[in-house]
């Protein structure tokens, strides 16, 4: 795959959010359509080879870019959401950070036993927000069809977390 | 206009977030995809007659609609976030609720003076987040080339709020 126009537009910011961290700022690349379709396109020609029955894009990054790959693929768009937003009936997954913990959720409704969903953020660094969308989905009966990413922070190794389940990055930081 | 098979796939959710309160879920449309397709399609249609040089998201489920819109009417896709997402200079606008306030905040150079800006959100209420949205907009020298939202809350009179900016609303709630 030769590389996108797009990765040159990733805009570094030091520091942020916190000191020591070099933060990918992704704004630059939704700022040129051109960009922003190469990646959904992208996304979406992989997904065609890993027969998808729906995507689940993570809030709040990766809504941006579930919702063209979903209406490429002609599947429906599932929103994982922080706690308390989804209004239904849900499932509750925690994971663990560094320090402390994060929790993401699903309406129990958003899939069906068997269904194979493709699980879209915009950045893989230690996977645990993507793993954690993942056991949500094996606890609703459903398979993940793989997970794709704009950009991978490689020496986090969150990659391993995922497997064995198939990862697209378009982006690899080493 | 025709009514929008989208409209009859929201589903009410009694007293979400809070006692009193009916929720109008969108999930149900995002799950289908002709129907999350028919909204984005209906606010890019309306977007042609606006003469729109970027679109602007409001975080969260604003970010939904907007990667689609923003692709399809080949224009940049600003992200409006909730406080310290952003991470490069930023500019924020504070905005009163019934109790307490929120803030809304937009890269600095998200937009350049004169450019014509499509705001756009899933839904209508008082109109206080989208009206912030537009005053930053002011401030960096932009112009609103209205606004579009999947639902209105007739009820609130959030149009008011918005005036004499243009408004667009596909399912009104009366």
């Amino acid at each position: 795959m030769k590389p996108l126009r797009a990765a040159s537009l990733i805009r570094d910011i030091p520091d942020f959010p916190k000191p020591g961290i070099l933060f990918k700022d992704i704004t630059p690349v939704l700022a040129d359509p051109d960009a922003f379709r190469e990646v959904t396109q992208a996304m979406t020609a992989w997904a065609a080879g890993q027969r998808v029955d729906a995507v689940a894009a993570i809030e709040a990054r990766g809504f941006l870019f579930g919702g063209p790959v979903a209406l490429s693929l002609d599947v429906p768009l599932i929103p994982v959401r922080k706690p308390g937003k989804l209004p239904h009936s849900t499932i509750a997954e925690e994971y663990l950070l560094e320090y402390g913990s994060n929790t993401v959720e699903m309406h129990r409704d958003a899939v069906a036993a068997g269904q194979r969903v493709l699980v879209i953020d915009d950045l893989l660094a230690t996977g645990g927000t993507a793993g954690a969308v993942g056991s949500l989905l094996r606890q609703l009966g459903a398979e993940v069809a793989g997970y794709a990413f704009f950009i991978e922070l490689m020496f986090l190794n969150g990659r391993q977390t995922l497997a064995p389940a198939e990862v697209l990055s378009l982006v690899k930081i080493e």
